[in-house]
């Protein structure tokens, strides 16, 4: 907690400066590089965004050098100077021809293009399966166009990584290619393996380990969703980092490493959104997705060999509640905050003893509502979430490249470990008893508060925190998810996509062991987000075990719920066959309801305290997991009308 | 011309109120629907943006009723206080089940449903083929299942239309619909047709002359690119207007009103930057489709049954070239374009005689400088266009419901026939002579300026206009190339895909006949446009038959080219193999090259003179036609770099 410096704008630039990786580095891990065609940005961006992300080295995509100012030696120097090397030059396309004078202007390319290779540091290039359509179709004359290719190269003192494009034309099977470059036969041609070539055909990456050792020149790594298009855009436009998508990538770099490669691996991304990025956030994100597949490739694989190093990274120590949640408004909007809170049953349970913070309670639940800064508007600005050992999920966080919290720690308070999330939100680690760290302590009693007395039956306790909602900023959202899986361990959900009067919203769930803690990430229409930061994204859910109760509650202290069209009840009743009784008492109450074959959801809403911030009141029965996303469109629509009069 | 009304953002609200449609419609018409799925905003907004682009009807999109505060009753008070009808709700989904448990509950939906539409004011209600695991895969029990639904639809007095959804679990295919509708064999049920579920079948539609007389109950039209993906994900998100896509949608059209249908023709369209964009715009577009695809196709086949109109458009004059181009700027920066026109070896050729306009032309290339705002950047405001018919011109695009500009003409001043395209451009039509509407004697001659004499060899003159380049807003450049290709009758490009620094920019030309007028469509990423409106996207490409003596009789004149990286040249001698000499010029001249089979383009950009305005000039040789997309990289990454000190 402690929001002064918690804005979402201000937290997203610490998020470029990322830790340091100190002491990661085991004996047998591969070095990390990243190609350039990842990231956003002039090619110096790029460069000074891998350096300071900790990758070893960069592979560079020709089409930025070509748009650089900069000569190859000159970028060379800048290169070495920002403590990288350049791994590889790529890519070199349709190195064969049926046409032997394509074959000779080729080399003629090939001859110029090596001789850039070692101005720019590097002696090896990257050389593509062909798929213009005179590649050539016979394996004995294209293994015989390689080796004359490979000739070139070594006439320079340069090396060709060979690649199956999936898409190839003739060779389109890493294994294919791999038996042309055993015929080609010349020590200067190797294999290139990219997962993306792999798994989005499906193949099995076990023919790796069939490979000659010593003849796997590179390794590129992309992961990619599983959607229901072609391959060749699906990698031109898709492709994301470890983690971010559905291959088994685990599998992948166990294979690689396990065939006793000990090159580099290296991410090669294209990804629309990440080509608009921050290319600090993006590099941050690349490292970040290589630590984490690392880590559980060696986790959950000890023996593989040679000798796999110890996991580097501290395991992730179970996420076990919520601790606290923080709300930041300004002085001139708590206020409405805390007005929400108290009709919710919540009361102050205390005042910060060294800032504007008051902690307001209700049961075990703990809400934060910090008014230090005059330029926010009332939003989530901190997760305070209790585990058995804050200080090694604070290291694991770290290491993982989430900048530290810094903020200043008055004499005699508690110290929380913290770590600042992509979109500014401050995570904080609680140790499970809240007395085991004493924050509490920081806050003197508030003076008791005159409370109404609740009717008989119309107060339902709030029994914790359902889930937290945080909206992202466009091209925010898979690095934030991949933030939350890696960090915290949580599990995500599929994206799910939901209709709004301002276009579609993008949402995502990331739950912990026995969903205990479970974040939500959005995002909203890019329309939406033109015109400033989504509406109505943002929120807290409590849990209830009576959603009716605690919304008559609500009510008789006064509170507003966000109102629901007659016209959704009607439809309620055609659907489910509700009792008349039950769905005149969701209707009173502005209660939304949702069934699925394992359970029930019912679900209100407040109005929004600004356009980033409301509160939800969330019973689940039985197994029912979802967010009640076939009832996201009537509370949306309802959060754009106009507010009443 | 005469930008005083020109401004992007000002023009653009003109464009959402739509020209009316009055004495368009022959008898043989087809009524007009659009779906408000099509529409993003509240259902009221969605309602009153049909209503005023003059549809005669709307599908209720039931998602849209149960989000909307008002009652069904008083949104059918709604509807027809617009002047509009209720044409269909929609959809009823999974009406068959194997499960007679659930064949019940559905019939029980479905008598509420039924009631409902007709509150709404529609006895038709959508039926789509069940898509659930248990939908009847046996045609004589569905048949069976569909009489006893319409049965309950019959008994409210509603009808049933039945479409077949591509992806049906049984029922996919609009002929197996039309079987199994005749099996039931029930007057209140029907069949929908829906061009999307039939053409990106690939489904012949001849088959609906073989649907008894009658038995179309109501007619969905939605276009769709290519895309190589499945065809729910097409449907749900990349569904377009028609003409915006890549459907023979004029042989559809002819089919459906050649088998007698006489319903109306309904737009439904899921997109997803229709979704975001403003609902009158997008309506507009729609209506603007419609009647151009009903021009189209009526124009094509003078015998269509029964009778076919006499098509209701004036036939597209040919738009035979460029009288003119308008830069608006602020006085303050109004200089800095006349000063570039001065260093391409333009000249003052006057001055508006009541404005600040100024004209300025090399030979019969004309450019008027329009600074009679203080608020606008330097961008393209109107595009002066040669035809035989200017009239004729500007009447189809008031019927095609562009606004017109409403501007105050002075006494004696000429009158141009102008209408504002959907980025507030002006489109102006003058007659094939400039003598011909006398618009050239508004301006007084400017006094002779002292010009530098050009060197022996230097002095390239320009030929004409090869391209004017119109940033488009987001979720605008599908409509923008709508108007384009509807109001004038350009021919539009496939759209390419080209990186820039900032993101990937998708551009698109659209090309009068002989290729005599070319407007250049781009659409700038996402994250650029957060940061305000595409950099260096706008731009006046005037056309020369020498690009080198151009760039020198430029520079020789102090005007200053975009630089361009050495590096680019390095990889021209790669891949070219091009004359030494001649590479020395390009590189010395900041000219770049591209080569295909057809010819050799040779191209130069000067410094932007505002984030939306630049100059280029291009050189063709041979039947090149493209627009050196393969060079737009190094382009875009040189605008993106500091300006030099």
């Amino acid at each position: 907690m402690d929001g002064g410096t918690t804005a979402h704008g201000t937290a997203a630039r610490a998020q470029a400066v990322p830790a340091g990786a100190g002491g990661f580095r085991g004996t047998h891990e591969l070095r990390t590089s990243i190609a350039t065609v990842c990231l956003a940005g002039t090619l110096d961006e790029k460069l000074r965004a891998v350096a300071a992300a900790g990758f070893d080295a960069v592979e560079v995509f020709e089409p930025d050098l070509l748009a650089s100012p900069e000569s190859p030696a000159a970028l060379r120097r800048r290169v070495e100077d920002l403590g990288l090397a350049v791994s590889l030059f790529q890519p070199f396309r349709d190195v064969d021809d049926v046409d032997p004078a394509a074959v000779a202007r080729n080399a003629h390319r090939l001859h110029r293009k090596c001789e850039l290779a070692l101005e720019l540091g590097t002696d090896l290039v990257l050389v593509c399966s062909a798929v213009h359509p005179g590649a050539v179709r016979d394996d004995a004359l294209l293994a015989e166009q390689l080796h004359a290719a490979a000739e070139v190269a070594a006439s320079h003192g340069v090396r060709l990584a060979y690649e199956a494009l999936a898409w190839g034309a003739h060779v389109s099977d890493y294994r294919h290619a791999a038996r042309v470059v055993a015929a080609a036969d010349h020590p200067a041609l190797g294999n290139c393996l990219d997962s993306f070539h792999v798994l989005s055909r499906g193949d099995d990456p076990a023919g790796i380990a069939g490979i000659a050792p010593g003849k796997v020149f590179f390794y590129q790594i992309a992961d990619a969703p599983k959607l229901s298009m072609d391959v060749l855009p699906l990698s031109r436009h898709h492709r994301c980092f470890p983690g971010q998508g559905e291959f088994d990538l685990e599998g992948f770099h166990a294979a690689v490493v396990g065939s006793g490669y000990r090159g580099p691996v290296s991410l090669e991304v294209f990804n629309d959104l990440a080509r608009q990025a921050d290319p600090a956030t993006t590099a941050v994100d690349g490292m970040r997705s290589l630590r984490h597949l690392r880590d559980r490739t060696f986790r959950h694989r000890p023996s593989l060999p040679p000798a796999s190093p110890a996991p580097s990274l501290p395991r992730a120590p179970a996420v076990r509640s919520w601790a606290f949640t923080e709300v930041s408004a300004s002085p001139a909007t708590a206020g409405a905050v805390t007005g929400l809170l108290a009709q919710l049953g919540f009361t102050c349970a205390g005042r910060h003893r060294s800032g504007p913070l008051e902690l307001w309670s209700s049961g075990d639940v703990r809400v934060v509502v910090n008014s230090r800064r005059d330029d926010v508007r009332a939003q989530v600005s901190a997760l305070g979430l209790a585990t058995p050992h804050p200080h090694a999920l604070h290291e694991r966080a770290r290491t993982l490249l989430a900048p530290a919290v810094d903020r200043a720690v008055g004499p005699g308070e508690a110290e929380i470990p913290s770590v600042v999330a992509p979109d500014g939100t401050w995570v904080q680690f609680c140790a499970d008893e809240p007395a085991g760290d004493g924050w509490l302590a920081d806050f003197a009693p508030c003076p008791p508060a005159p409370v109404p007395a609740p009717r008989e039956g119309e107060r339902a306790a709030l029994t914790g925190v359902d889930h937290v909602a945080l909206p992202q900023r466009f091209a925010g959202f898979d690095g934030a998810a991949l933030f939350f899986t890696s960090v915290l361990g949580l599990d995500p959900s599929p994206t799910s996509v939901v209709p709004g009067p301002a276009g579609l919203v993008r949402t995502r769930a990331l739950t912990s062991a026995g969903d205990a803690v479970r974040v939500v990430l959005s995002v909203a229409p890019t329309s939406a987000m033109l015109r400033g930061r989504p509406p109505g994204a943002g929120h807290i859910a409590f849990a209830t075990d009576d959603a009716l109760a605690a919304a008559r509650a609500f009510r008789r202290a006064g509170g507003r719920p966000l109102p629901v069209p007659g016209n959704y009840y009607d439809d309620l009743e055609a659907r489910f066959g509700l009792d008349e009784g039950f769905l005149a008492q969701l209707r009173e109450n502005s209660v939304l309801y949702d069934r699925d074959a394992d359970g029930e959801l019912l679900h209100f809403s407040t109005r929004s305290v600004s356009r980033e911030f409301f509160v939800e009141v969330v019973q689940r029965t039985g197994g029912y997991r979802g967010l009640g996303e076939a009832n996201a469109p009537v509370r949306m629509a309802a959060q754009a009308a106009p507010p009443p009069a």
